[in-house]
């Protein structure tokens, strides 16, 4: 599986608000480190919350593990011009 | 523009490398912070290096600023059982 058919899969509408999404793929091999994805999303979401201000009902995370490709998706619906200047 | 349509633009290949892609989107407003993706992009780099040992030879960073939105796609090939455990 590619992030492609991953996209494919989510059905987006064009939406009026701001927002954020962020797609992460990590294809590993045999040896590859199974954590990493939800690592990373933990200290990413730790990043976005720096610089915007989160409304946690407003976070839609979705997290996949495959054999070889896990994938997590983060979806930020902004408060319009509430969040700090980066 | 969403991310569907960015990635199609891809063309990405199937590789039996280790690797982790990230792809960003903000879509703003009129009063929407259009820094925000760049800011995310060198905070997101550092968590990653913070977890993985990364060859910058083997960074692709591609960065697109539109009206309304901008994207970032990070496409990082990892050393393979280099990397740290996380």
């Amino acid at each position: 599986m590619n992030l492609l058919s991953f996209l494919s899969r989510r059905g987006t509408a064009p939406v009026a608000r701001e927002r954020l999404q962020i797609l992460l793929a990590h294809e590993r091999t045999a040896f590859g480190n199974s954590d990493l994805v939800a690592v990373l999303r933990e200290e990413i979401l730790a990043v976005i919350a720096k610089h915007v201000a989160i409304d946690q009902d407003k976070v839609k995370i979705t997290m996949e593990r495959g054999n070889s490709v896990s994938t997590l998706e983060i979806d930020v619906e902004l408060p319009k011009a509430v969040h700090q200047a980066a």
